[in-house]
């Protein structure tokens, strides 16, 4: 921890900080500059309540932690890139990873032309919705049960992986035995009760950052799942909240290589819900390749005019395989490169 | 649900999503523009699910929906104010109800110390964590049932009312024993799971708008809880994530206002949360009463630079007290213009 | 500054940064911690070239200045608070000055009509744009000269100090004839050769926070005014953009106390654009009196249904009636705190 | 424009209104709802005022404008895509062009050096700051003529074309005798004085978006400057001001798929002042590449760590080069899919 004293800190002040540092367990290293005094924290302690207090005592301009907040996410932690595996597919590894389907399973009949579809023309992991977070209690919420079933079915019929939507600490056992990764959706990412019980899971991860979190909350909260004992968290940019109005959300795609200099987790980008707008898609996917995101989530439905949800931004079968098309050069550069790493 | 149709939109194209409508419920009234034509959808239907299919569909620019998407929680559907009574307190009412306490329960000696201060100092309700959300696994969580009972110990000695946070669906039936109103913290405004099972509880429950949700996901959120069994919703503005840096969260105190003209909700305002310094909470709590707030909600801790957490924005009880009588005179002219309205 | 090394930072590494620190004139302290190296530079120098330039040197976690970047606008460099004299009134000082008028000059019978009405309601400065900054190229921009002689007209007849805005450094001259006070927009707080030229203007300004410029930045603008040469300088926050969209802007008001704690600037509020809805003005101007603004800037129009720009935010004569009315016993409170103080 | 009444609007209120909009021009459609009355504005009139009129007029819930408010800069007013032709490169069409150079001039061995390697290495266009928009007052300001006069020495050495900013009409024509297209600022993108002189200027315009412009806002600065007369305008996405903090600002790469939706003019992205951090530029300008940007705008300077500004962010000359050619294989995708479009 660094903390600066304000301009005309007095000698009592600066000796007050300097104790609390020391009973949090540091060493204290005093700066004299020209106009205040700048404290330095070093050695091991408990940097949280140390550093709340400091910023709540007498003289005190600024208090900043110089250590990052996480460490088993972190890549200074482990420098190798994790590869999660999951249905004999790796995340992070030398494939990059579509996975796709509709926003909610809606009916045996839609799930199973999406999931045929999906295998067909490249993905390898069959998304959708059982569980469904609604901004309005009046809306769809999802076939719950019934949709995981179908979800089994669709997999047994295509061999794709499944991953799903939880919302509840309460729902994830139940999840778990359906779905090959399970998804916390943007809303949840700081539900610490449901983070805290999917350390127990024994299943990947596939956190989505929330659309007004930063990537260092996005970290943290990977570092409760890691810290309560699941090592297998994939990282999702899909989309943050800004004043622009013409997309949804605002895809931050330099979030990839950012989390990638900070963690050795596994990054995937949706550009569904970042764009909400179905022509969108295939040209942020391509920006997601090209910037070196680990896999796509993408919406897809055979008629988005029917959907139950998120209509606006599914693709239609022909053009998720136009996408996957125009995608493939810009795949074959990604291997390159990662061979090439 | 008004459509815009792209300048040069097919006569197919409007046709379609003429059919769309009507199969939804909706009669059509159709606009011929001097470059487009607008298309309004008049009647009752399945208004989500046919708003994202019509954006989706080929010629169409633009559809927005013109009724709320709540009901319950609608200034329209009840025009008379809320008053939601606890423990012989009336929020909404006559009276502007200070809440106060630690941000955490930390022990015997600490929460009693400040219940009694808040008791005698003219605060009505209790506030102090138990179970607590924390960015970081490595924080302090909370006492849990321990700090449960130190609450109910400390109502029994003053008479104050108690309110604390419930962070799971899991949760809510264990804390409604002990608390008089359950808090539904910022990041769980949109945990759907938690908020349904909160329709089903018995008592009143306080919901901080989320630190990225606009006041229209606030009031549907609400509509959640009501729309689940449970009328007695108090919402609370805790400051909103922007650019700026130089506090915590930005107080969006025009929420207040503007959520007093669309629900009959009582509104209550955080300025501790929001400002995220000591300093500047009493001038917002000030502000906040002139604006009209129903409560105040306020982080008090006996030595804050002591405190497990939020310690940088708690008031210690000399400076409450200070605060208290600042505000004695803005209660009064908020009580006047109360029984003039 | 304080220099925080990477945690594998080299020997090499540490050594440049210094050296770079040192050629800039500063004295190098070198903090050995648990995990990495942290150095302060002490003394005098050109702090923003070496602090962009340690940026970008290898091993170098992160760079960040201690001291504030401004320096005549500083709190720390005038203690007392700037009272503004302007047509014998005082901003800044004992009395709460209501500035209020058109958005635009629109007619002789229009603007005449609101100042007598301004001035018998209690406002001290009339409020009128004579040049218009307009979103879009075919919206009204304004009377320009013809405008500045209906406000001069005005002021002859009421007694009112004059605010017009500045929109170019070639228009201060001719401005600064008719105009007690310049006021500058939002969007023109970092027009940088327009502050420069203000820096030589012979009259008061009015310096509008952009609506996304952090409290910083509006005081280095300030300070670019100051220390061109004008030391008059007024600055008023007037909502800043976020997500939200039930407002205009997000009126900031925590804005004021932190100004008051960082400058020694008068601080006043424009509610009419942070709301952007007439409803909204009355309470946010009384909240803006309660948290301490020096002023208000408000938005009067003697039939807004036919203003030519920012009708639905501004108030009629009656309403600013109102509002003066409603003010009163909290401008008496505002006058005891400023006594006390 | 489609105006909508509130739930209880009384007759007077909605006749009013329909006089209002009959005065203005246009004809009155009416949409009697289930709950509330919408009406329709057909025809042509002065739209912003009237707009503005009606939200402030009793019984409005809400007015919105249907048509776009730019005209000449709409892709509807011009289908195919503006090619601009500069010192024989045409931006907007079959080629990707790469601006590159220093933020600022800061000496003739350095901007030569620069210049040379930017030609060597694939740029076509020499960026260069002359006139410097800077935060604080303290900081280099620019070499201002002296560096005018060495990018004019660049180009005689080089061939590249000059690309510089202005910051005020003042400077609109010295500046255009030497540079061969002017570069407007993020922060004076709303600067009206400004943007009307450009339409008298004889160069190409290269607008950046303002840190918090929607991009709406960014076409409508774009149409001052056509509407003023000069119809060469290339626009710059250049990141935007989000709450996130590891990056300066987010680059909004969505903005260019969706700019080229609404408008036919060439849009460029500059990832170096989006980024702030060197090590993202390259990752960054793939995805601008693949994302389809007209051209790429990169800070390099040959000593970055020696810079007079913008140090952190620059790429030094071999790290321009290696950008170059791993941009080589995605600019030949780009090609390909122009001439395939």
């Amino acid at each position: 921890m660094i903390i600066s004293m304000r301009l005309h800190a007095t000698r009592e002040e600066i000796d007050s900080v300097c104790e609390r540092i020391q009973e949090s367990g540091y060493k204290v290293h005093t700066i004299q500059g020209e106009e205040r005094v700048v404290i330095g924290a070093v050695g091991v302690g408990d940097v949280t309540a140390c550093l709340e207090s400091l910023q709540a005592m007498p003289g005190v301009e600024n208090a900043v932690r110089i250590s990052a907040p996480y460490k088993f996410v972190s890549r200074e932690f482990q420098p190798q890139r994790s590869r999660i595996r999951v249905n004999g597919i790796e995340i992070g590894g030398a494939e990059l990873v579509v996975m796709a389907g509709p926003c909610s399973v809606e009916s045996e009949a839609q799930i199973m032309e999406t999931a045929e579809a999906v295998a067909r023309l490249g993905g390898r992991i069959l998304r959708g919705g059982a569980f469904k977070p609604r901004t309005s209690p009046y809306d769809f919420q999802g076939l719950e049960l019934e949709g995981l079933k179908l979800l089994r079915k669709a997999k047994a019929a295509t061999g794709l992986a499944i991953i799903t939507e939880v919302m509840s600490d309460g729902d994830v056992e139940l999840i778990a035995e359906y779905a090959d990764i399970l998804q916390i959706g943007a809303r949840n990412m700081q539900n610490f009760a449901l983070l805290k019980s999917l350390g127990r899971a024994q299943r990947p991860i596939l956190l989505k950052r929330g659309i007004s979190s930063t990537i260092k909350e996005l970290l943290m909260s990977a570092e409760y799942i890691v810290a309560h004992g699941n090592p297998n968290v994939i990282l999702c940019e899909r989309g943050i909240r800004t004043f622009e109005t013409e997309t949804r959300n605002t895809c931050d795609l330099s979030a990839v290589p950012v989390l990638n200099a900070l963690t050795h987790l596994p990054v995937v980008v949706d550009p569904s819900h970042a764009a909400g707008k179905r022509s969108l898609v295939p040209p942020l996917a391509r920006a997601a390749v090209a910037i070196g995101a680990d896999g796509l989530l993408v919406e897809v439905h055979p008629s988005p005019e029917k959907a139950f949800s998120d209509g606006a931004q599914s693709l239609t079968i022909p053009q998720f395989g136009a996408m996957m098309r125009d995608l493939a050069p810009y795949i074959e550069l990604w291997k390159a490169s990662r061979e090439a790493a």
